[in-house]
């Protein structure tokens, strides 16, 4: 096993080269004064190149040719096998890249990030058309060079949810449209309307940070091995499995923002904090693919956060931390309001039933500009009449509409949203099959006790990392290939009895 | 000029990989959870193993030589020739270590932080022992590999202030040490007694950092490119010239600590922010030595920041700050407060007298324990006899004596501690010879305003950088070399006024 060692001290010297990016990105966020962001980003993009030299050097080539042999004789579900099999894929891929497109990626990357930011700020689109194409232009260079076979979307969508491919994702949103629009339109005709301004109120940022806290330890983040910072875009980011961070950015008078983004990015953390410990520096310790992660934090934000169950749980400790606020309003009017299903500009404060048509709407507008039918210069408006005709709202300016989301500053993210709606879609088939195979889970969670619920996950999804692809991995969790009907069940049932229909 | 171009790129790479594992300790400080130690070892252990390799291989040695040729016609002076003399030297040093000892050093500092965090809460310097025995013996090794002509200290200290030897240190404090003792003595014995009890009074934490930024600022940090943190042992770092961080720690019942800590990082990142553009990324953008380095915090600190006119400027602030605590206090009373010399235990806490006997304590048991004269397990005995011999008193605890300092868990960090006795003397000397050179600047600073001082310093010492080894740049600035006489001048002066002598 010689070579197999030789293979896996490398992959860990590029781990900590990725982890050390990692932690430059988190603190670009945190905490970086924006004058330094030049430097920054030179501090990035070396760190990346030498990155990608070490996995892709002629050594390591060789090396990596040399521990498949090592293996070849041991079990195929074995670690060793299954991280050999994953370091040739992601090799692979790798390889086709110059040390200077990658070098490039990342300036690009950190130039457009500056100026998204300001363009943001001063809603002003022109400033930012540049880059943007600059890194279109980009993308659709890298997708040429990992190649495809029949659509340049599946080279990047390959990058971020392995097995699965764009036309497959088409007709998964297609029927998930099928469904939820006719529900859509139910609510919105014949719902009992909901009133959520109670949410919108003055309620100290200490006291929504100190709840949140609990309710992150509720659902079983770690915060010895945790951190919970603030920025102006929430992520979650690891540099080990423990050193698992979160951030949140708080609203005074509005209190869903920062507790349900806090629930969110605590279930991504879950997952990296419960890979197996022997995959410790490996790419093996990581979620093993963006869908499945989504899957993780829509699950914990959305079938656990936003269910009734919980909040019969914890909604008396919210009023008596918020009592003047909350002090007159039932579980049940706060349990309506923190659903309420509501056409709006932005992604990331949709409810369950319209976010998937945020995600469609990038997708396809991904497709356009890739495929050069869109020009970039043409965007806002492709955006605002797509936001129209599938959300059913216009955005008021740029800055709520096509520059909302961070993503497009990366030329390497497009292929990315899809997995957010995949997310959704693969946690609702986790939650079915959980609860067939064991019923006490289900019995927890009908008192808003996660603890059954999250022992499964860690089990069949945390612990094996990178193990398993994810098609293979919800396979092998739920006895089935990833389907969009559990759900379209759990989305009829909930927001059926919610709105009375 | 391709070769010296050549080697410019590559010292731009090692410099972002170098200031990556800045991020990565500061980050370590300021918000990593202590789970993630071991993994964030690995990350710089692994970084500077490539920094190294990088500035040690054959090719970049080649390089070099090629590049002096490449300027071998330039002026002596200009920033080129000067850029590849200091590559040189630190190249030549870099060179006598080999990768192992690099890895070895990072691995060492790691498991020693941890282990002398924990120790120090514990007051329990066994547990630390076997990590310092580890460190004195690869400081004594590293010593060997760099080679010295007479001590093997010399070896040490030429990394931190280059071109003094322990000899001529040795020196400089007999002589401060003949002043000083009797100033001292005087002061016990004739002084008239200050009481500085107004500054252990409840103070709130936020207006005390309302109000140390707001003397930063007024000291000339630039907080557009500077962050201020909270850690347990308060330091300055930069990751580029448009990052410059400083820390501190509060104390919610004492002044002192969090307001002077703040002037004295500040003082030291002015040097940082001040240093040319044109370096960025190379070598020269940063101090020359950790002499001069804290030559320009003491400046800040005790210079401007003790001084009475810099009170008389900004006390009634203070005192609007806080009111019932200092409101019936004179600022003649609070500068005598601030400027109490009283022998304790703290180094960081020290008034500027008694600081220079801790120094001279640390200075002598370093070379002790390097010889083998002293053995680690005998240190917190020999500590304590030093302590009571010097400064005149015993300290109570390990944790208040020798495991005071983090310094001793890096072994690349012995032959430091002279430095910070230097930066005093070196901080007096720019200070006479800056008002010889153009009385405005004392009149300025008798009004409080440092800004004429700033400018000189900025000029004379933070522009060059490293462009200038500190023995050339001393006397460039001041016109003679180093000489602890300034310093013996301005605290006789000061110290006689304040205890009436």
């Amino acid at each position: 096993m010689e070579n197999y060692k030789k293979m896996v001290a490398n992959l860990q010297e590029v781990d900590d080269i990725i982890k050390a990016v990692q932690v430059l990105q988190w603190d670009r966020e945190t905490n970086m004064p924006r004058a330094g962001s030049i430097e920054r980003t030179h501090q990035v993009s070396t760190l990346r190149k030498i990155a990608h030299e070490k996995g892709t050097s002629a050594e390591f080539t060789d090396t990596l040719g040399a521990a498949a042999q090592d293996v070849a004789d041991l079990d195929a579900d074995s670690d060793e096998v299954r991280l050999v099999a994953l370091i040739q894929r992601l090799h692979g891929r790798q390889s086709k890249l110059t040390t200077e497109i990658v070098q490039r990626l990342a300036q690009a990357e950190g130039a457009a990030t500056s100026a998204w930011i300001k363009a943001r700020a001063d809603n002003d689109f022109e400033s930012f058309r540049p880059y943007l194409e600059t890194n279109v232009e980009l993308a659709r260079e890298t997708a040429e060079l990992y190649g495809y076979e029949n659509e340049l979307y599946d080279a990047l969508l390959r990058g971020y949810e392995y097995g699965i491919s764009a036309a497959e994702v088409r007709t998964i949103f297609d029927a998930v449209k099928a469904e939820i629009v006719p529900l859509l339109q139910a609510i919105i005709e014949k719902g009992r309307p909901i009133d959520d301004s109670v949410l919108y109120q003055p309620f100290a940022v200490e006291k929504q940070e100190q709840f949140a806290r609990e309710m992150a330890t509720a659902v079983g983040y770690d915060f010895s091995r945790g951190h919970l910072g603030e920025v102006v875009h929430p992520f979650m980011t690891n540099f080990s499995q423990n050193d698992v961070r979160i951030t949140t950015r708080w609203y005074p008078e509005f209190l869903s923002s920062g507790l349900f983004s806090v629930l969110h990015e605590a279930g991504h953390a879950l997952y990296e904090q419960g890979t197996h410990p022997n995959f410790s520096r490996t790419p093996l310790a990581s979620g093993t693919s963006l869908g499945i992660h989504e899957s993780q934090s829509r699950s914990i934000e959305n079938l656990v956060g936003r269910s009734r169950p919980f909040w019969e749980r914890h909604y008396p400790q919210l009023q008596a931390t918020f009592p003047d606020q909350l002090g007159s309003t039932s579980v049940d009017d706060f349990y309506r309001a923190i659903n309420k299903v509501q056409p709006s500009f932005i992604r990331v404060e949709a409810d369950e039933l319209t976010y998937n048509f945020h995600i469609i709407l990038r997708f396809e507008l991904e497709q356009a500009l890739l495929s050069g039918d869109l020009a970039v210069k043409n965007l806002p408006a492709a955006w605002a009449e797509k936001m129209q005709s599938l959300v059913g709202v216009t955005p008021d300016t740029d800055s709520n509409g096509c520059l909302q989301d961070v993503h497009w500053t990366r030329p390497s993210a497009f292929g990315y949203f899809p997995t957010y709606a995949l997310g959704g879609y693969y946690g609702a088939q986790f939650m079915e099959a959980m609860t067939e195979q064991d019923p006490t889970i289900a019995d927890q969670l009908s008192t808003g006790d996660p603890s059954g619920m999250v022992n499964w996950l860690r089990e069949n999804i945390h612990t094996p990392g990178s193990k398993f692809p994810p098609g293979e991995l919800v396979i092998r969790a739920t006895g089935r290939p990833l389907s969009h009907e559990p759900f379209v069940r759990y989305a009829k049932k909930k927001f059926g009895a919610i709105y009375e229909l």
